[in-house]
């Protein structure tokens, strides 16, 4: 027997079924399974995504076999439908219409109509008893076709649609607006006067064999699988190219006959709050399209989604189609065991199914109904865990615009942290800080964030950045924060000179107000109203659900007692990354900070570190208290010193006075730390080696606070980590500062507290020799921020003017700074792991990068035996989910 | 039976032998051999390098089997020398030195005169009839006792020496000069004082117990071998600590008991020049030490060695004892086969060879008497070959002082690039270029170069820096130009604007004469007159033997024309990284560079680069012709486009001008090419990504200067290398460009030329994804220097703020940047070797890092399978040499 490349369906029966998405693209897959629940369907066929394949590989060709199929299957539709292709009297007409394995709304093309010509228009005219409708159908398909098939669509959107441009000239010679106003004998002129326009640009005949119709829609079909449209969304959307899609040649049936059809579109649950009602929109007399176009306004179909009592249900108007309609999306919600979108049509009174499918959702609405579906007994909590997109959740966790807003989007960048913002433009901290003091909102606008920023970032609504990428300085911190972020938004020009925002020529000043939609990247002119996120108790029994599921912790990121309790409030079993540079800037501490910077030898550094101790232990008093019986991962001190400088004229006058030294002597010392590139320079366990009184005064903040809080009867679990280990001789010369102080502590306190010493892991050259630099280490923390800037040789900073054109270009997949680069650093996290663990195989190892919150990322986690990921405080919940959905995956 | 830790020698025969240096240290191991060649050497034995471990693992303690073992050694002395241990009539003295297995002069402990005391120091004087000796002997045992075992000499070098001070007061009281004209009471007087001194400050008596000196000065010994002289000696030449020392106790013999008796050192050859003669001075009654101290003016030993008429030569003086010596220099060259350096005694007229060892010499020695040596038919060429260390041949390459010149050294930086310089300082390259054209000899001292001054830098006869480490900008381009540079000297203080350069008080002006040693790194005052290197044939006779054994390749990294012919006369075998962005800046083509830069569109870069494509064409032509027959690597440009503009105001200014543009044009340009990181910013093949035309406009320079050769009759074999790759995707972009560039200029010039395109391995990712890579990538040659930056996290540019601490410290062993890190960067290497050839099994790989110079990472590239290793001009030789004694090592 040969092998089977067309499946028929229709008539309660057919040969594919819903698991054969693969094979027959999810359109087709779910038509026959709904011909096999008996559910009354247009008869069609399907030709499966293998002869997608084999018409690339053979340059456009079919083989007979194929061609043999297709005609059997034509013949099994005519028999269903009891009409005849080609026929004068009773012509079959079918659709041609594509259907990849995954969902690509929109992007590949389609024919209706397809059978018409000059002898078959009567037949349908004759069946329907309406010239107008036989016409109109008619002159659809040329159009249709034309564009589709024969090339006549314009390639670029500037162009004008030729066969639209006939028409218009139609209109206007007989003085009408609507193509409705057209009758019956201007639609056979169009119809005419389309050929003759195809005939002139392109030179060939207007197809008149229904066969030659079907065989080029077919290819034409299979061809818009790669058009730049299909070519840009699988890329966006991850799908692989080889899939290839199916097409379904379908039995047109139609809703615009008369006032006895119908179309619609409905969701068996409301898809914006998940609510447990039947939700649906439809026309009468109408096509498809024209439910989508918005030239009418679609009616509900039910009291239940009705919303103004002027509006006729089509429960009312068709109740015998509607209750038929009832029972089928129950039966197809129980069967698919997930809210379905349908699409159906009316006609003549006999209700068709066109489609099913997985209904799309808001995040509030994904969990609810994964939440109510397992209450109802349809699915179970592991099949809940699964239906919600972990990135989705981000959705409930942040202010919103209000949707029904009316907004002036003036420029875009990137969604570096989520949320919405409203608040007035400053361009400084210090007045940020100012502004927010006498109660007004603001948006903190700059070129880019550095440190010194972090107190106007703090109280800022939204931060808005012309410069870096979606790990710059202003992204992380606002991440951590929970704060809106707008980052690398380059079409805006700032002057901090003249305190001005210039963006497509207008200029806003100091006090304007803006808007920032962080989730999507927008900067908004003036006031929009926001809405604030109520999370549910679904969310939360999700969330439990999700945690029987989950084998790796999760952690946040968090250098704040009140970040920490945040955090807490998501679930977060610890810290994974406490930053101590950032509790450096705050009030008087940058001035001892400054004076350890400018003293030239040992003994003043340790004057100033004295006066910064105080302030360290209530840190991590303070952090400690709020993660009681939880780990803490504090990082000793990681950037540059130079970052705690000033680099702006004024500020350095502003130092010089503060400390009583003059502007030249600042500005030699910032001369004297500036690098090349920082970023390779001397920051990290370079600066705690060079200069172990830091090491020691941090260590020792850290062992007083832990030893203070055990007196007081809190369980603390300290954690120390030693950044930008390269080495294993560099974390032994650390560690054993760390050691020697905390041992002296301990001493002084005349208690002991368990503590461990580890690294992070984000060198290259540590992840190669982790079986050394375990020897030294309690636990490993992969830094993958650095780690991939290190691996792949891009500053996170400055990749942004490349990275934008690598993706256009398709060079890389994924924004490795975003998504880990499972290909590459993923190698790195694998060595380290497996050379780590062969050393101490109980070595507890986490990811403190950005990329812990990142649920591919977390997947990955998973998979190479971390015990931990850590992530921004607003991310722990995906983070969880994630977890839980890539344990169920691999379980 | 025991085990053996105690081995004699002396009277004709001795327990050890020559090969046994680790158990018995180089001096007890070569102390034997000349017993059993019947050599006279003084009876004595060796306690093995094991009990040094054992004397640190038990605390200093020695177990009964050793004691035993010293006790049955001193008996033998005793009997082979007819002396008594503690005898007053007939005492043995005896000397107690350390001897490691690797030769460690002078950085341990030795006690000389041993087994004195106050009854046995009559019975010296009774031997020796010289009652002052036997005080004088006693006194300098005393001293150095004390200062050895009971830690009289002071720790620090300003404190002065206890012993000292007294003899001076003594010297004083008597008012006398010198110590000889102490007499026997003075001397029995200062023996007295010295215990009393040692009893006022130890506490402890002076032992008499010869046995308990015997002792004492053992562990004294062992002790030794962890002082910080010999741990930082150990570090600074690869000494590993575990190998422990040895010590050897042997009868004293005196040179200074009258004027029958005299002391010598000599070399069995020339150290200097490698000429055969016998090469040595002595001193008439006097001890070893004397002839090294400096206080007498030692003679030669012989005629060849007399340099003026007034000298007595020991053949003369003693001819008997002369004689029995050149018989038995003979001898120990023909035993050992190499150049021998002897230390001997005579007492009252009898011979005695303390030590033998393979002697120091000069790179011009080594060479010499390695040839002269296999054509004596004492060694054959393998061993010749291994005789001279690769590094030294660096001596021979570049001018050097005249070591006779007094030079006053004003400051040390790094000597980045050898040879030795004298001109006027300048500060600007355009100065240079200038001054240099008037006929002047310049040294160009900037803060730092960049690409810039690379006109400045071609005609400077040196070139000194305060900032950057050894691969710096400046470090790279003079080791390519051969030009002597001293980089990253911290003590120079630069004032461009008053064009002075302050060091240590003094300030030296534009103008002012200063000379480097860039072998040295030493910055000088003023003129030195340099001497210009002659290569003698058996420097080429010796690298024809190299290349016998060699297996990999040795090619050059090279710019122009003249640099390949240099590098072509050391023996290149082709070119293995020529930078394009060096021709950019020559002329006046950096004003089409910058036009490009400048052009905000495609169109305006082409114009600008079309300007360019004949001047690149003939550099091109050039570098082929040169290195006709041989490969050529052509890498494409790779700075970042902001190296191309002035960053300083003036040139700034200058180039509006030159452009007939705006300054504030320019300076808006340089800031938005501004990059915080540019090491990991917007370079390499990320420009002709973003800017194919630049690749294009490359790639047909580079075919059409290798299509017209080969019209010509000229072989050409271009190899075109694309930096900066981290994904198979970025060089497959790239390739494209290449390729269909080249095939067009193929078709349009009517000719085929054979090319490949490969790609730098220099990002960490690219070596990971080696076998992704391999698919697009003709051949592979890896880019080190990036590479370890990468994986190191270092910017070499700033790297030398923490480096230097790092090698204090003992974190690094090496300077990265200088020998490959195999443990780290090496892994990644092979990884990519290793997967590489995972995809292409013949895949042509090789180094044109600055490593492929340094002899240990050339062995390391031989040891990987690489096919080649690529290194400026000068360290050619280098590389051959270190590539031949690789492969002899691992055949």
């Amino acid at each position: 027997m040969s092998q089977k490349y067309v499946y028929t369906f229709g008539a309660g029966k057919a040969d594919g079924k819903a698991d054969m998405k693969l094979l027959l693209g999810g359109k087709g897959a779910n038509l026959a399974e709904m011909s096999n629940l008996g559910i009354p369907v247009p008869a069609g066929f399907t030709i499966s995504t293998e002869i997608c394949t084999e018409y690339y590989a053979s340059g456009g060709q079919y083989s007979d076999e194929v061609k043999k199929q297709v005609k059997t299957g034509v013949e099994s539709i005519e028999k269903t439908m009891g009409a005849k292709f080609g026929d004068i009297k009773n012509p079959l007409l079918v659709s041609v219409r594509s259907g990849a394995p995954a969902s690509m709304p929109g992007m590949m093309d389609t024919v209706l109509n397809l059978g018409l010509n000059d002898d078959t228009v009567k037949g349908i005219i004759e069946q329907s008893g309406n010239e107008r409708f036989g016409w109109d159908s008619y002159r659809r398909f040329v159009q249709m076709y034309g564009d589709v098939v024969m090339g006549m669509k314009p390639e670029s959107k500037e162009e004008e649609d030729p066969f639209e441009v006939i028409i218009d000239e139609m209109k206007e010679k007989k003085g009408i607006q609507l193509d409705t106003e057209l009758s019956a004998d201007d639609l056979r002129e169009l119809v005419s006067q389309f050929k003759a326009e195809i005939k002139r640009r392109t030179g060939k005949d207007f197809p008149t064999d229904p066969w030659e119709q079907l065989w080029g829609s077919i290819s034409a079909v299979f061809g818009s699988w790669n058009n730049q449209r299909a070519l840009t969304y699988r890329k966006l959307n991850n799908i692989p190219a080889n899939w290839g899609t199916a097409v379904n040649v379908q039995a047109m049936v139609f809703g615009n006959m008369g006032d006895d059809c119908a179309t619609g579109v409905a969701f068996t649950r409301d898809p914006a709050t998940g609510n447990r009602i039947f939700y649906g929109e439809y026309l009468i007399n109408a096509q498809g399209e024209d439910v989508v176009a918005g030239t009418r306004t679609p009616q509900p179909v039910n009291e239940a989604t009705r919303s103004e009592a002027s509006q006729k249900t089509l429960e009312e108007i068709m109740p015998a189609a509607y209750k038929e309609l009832e029972a089928i999306y129950q039966k197809l919600e129980k069967h698919y065991k997930d809210m379905q979108d349908i699409e159906f049509t009316i006609q003549k009174g006999r209700l068709w199914m066109l489609q099913t499918r997985n209904g799309k959702r808001t995040a509030a609405a994904a969990v609810r109904i994964a939440v109510e579906m397992v209450e109802e007994g349809l699915i179970d909590k592991k099949t809940a865990v699964m239906r919600v997109e972990p990135e989705q959740l981000d959705q409930l966790l942040h202010p919103m615009f209000d949707p029904k807003a009316d907004i002036n989007v003036i420029a875009t960048g990137l969604p570096a942290s989520p949320g919405a913002a409203t608040g007035r433009i400053v361009f400084h901290a210090d007045d940020a800080e100012e502004w927010a003091a006498k109660g007004e909102d603001v948006i903190l606008v700059r070129i880019e964030t550095s440190p010194e920023d972090i107190g106007g970032m703090n109280v800022a609504k939204g931060i808005l950045t012309a410069r870096g990428g979606m790990t710059s300085h202003a992204a992380v911190v606002a991440r951590g924060m929970g704060t809106c972020c707008v980052a690398g938004c380059g079409a805006i020009k700032l002057s901090y000179k003249d305190k001005t925002m210039t963006v497509g020529g207008n200029t806003y000043n100091e006090g304007d107000w803006i808007s920032l939609d962080g989730s999507k990247g927008s900067v908004i002119e003036g006031k929009v109203p926001t809405i604030d996120p109520v999370l549910s108790g679904n969310f939360g029994t999700l969330m439990e659900w999700a945690d029987e599921f989950r084998k790796i912790q999760v952690r946040t990121n968090s250098d704040t007692p009140h970040d920490s309790e945040v955090a807490r409030n998501f679930g977060a079993q610890g810290i994974g990354l406490c930053r101590t540079e950032h509790m450096f800037f705050e009030g008087d501490r940058i001035i001892a900070v400054r004076e350890m910077i400018l003293s030239n030898d040992e003994d003043g550094r340790r004057k100033a570190l004295e006066k910064l101790l105080p302030y360290q232990r209530d840190d991590f008093y303070g952090i400690f208290k709020a993660m009681h019986d939880l780990p803490v991962t504090i990082r000793t001190l990681d950037p540059p010193l130079h970052e705690f400088l000033p680099h702006e004229e004024d500020n350095q006058k502003e130092m010089a006075d503060q400390m009583g030294i003059s502007v030249e002597e600042v500005k030699a010392k910032v001369d004297s730390l500036h690098e090349f590139n920082p970023m390779l320079g001397h920051r990290g366990c370079r600066l705690g080696i060079t200069y172990p009184e830091i090491t020691e005064m941090q260590a020792r903040a850290i062992i007083e606070a832990a030893c203070q809080l055990k007196k007081e009867g809190v369980n603390v679990l300290p954690e120390i980590m030693i950044p930008l280990i390269g080495t294993k001789a560099e974390l032994a010369n650390q560690k054993k500062v760390v050691v020697e102080t905390a041992t002296k502590v301990m001493e002084e306190m005349g208690i002991k507290v368990e503590y461990m010493v580890g690294t992070m892991i984000e060198i290259p050259r540590a992840a190669l020799t982790a079986d050394e630099v375990a020897e030294e280490a309690q636990f490993f923390s992969f830094g993958t921020n650095d780690l991939t800037q290190m691996t792949f040789g891009y500053s996170r900073d400055d990749a942004g003017k490349f990275l934008a054109e690598y993706d256009q270009k398709g060079i890389l997949p994924d924004d490795p700074f975003q998504t880990l680069d499972q290909t590459g650093v993923g190698q790195l996290v694998e060595i380290a792991v497996k050379k780590g663990r062969s050393t101490k195989p109980d070595l507890k190892i986490g990811i403190c990068g950005e990329h812990g919150g990142d649920p591919r990322s977390v997947g990955f986690c998973h998979r190479v035996g971390m015990n931990y990921v850590s992530c921004s405080p607003y991310r722990v919940p995906i983070a969880r989910l994630a977890a839980a959905q890539e344990a169920i995956r691999t379980a």
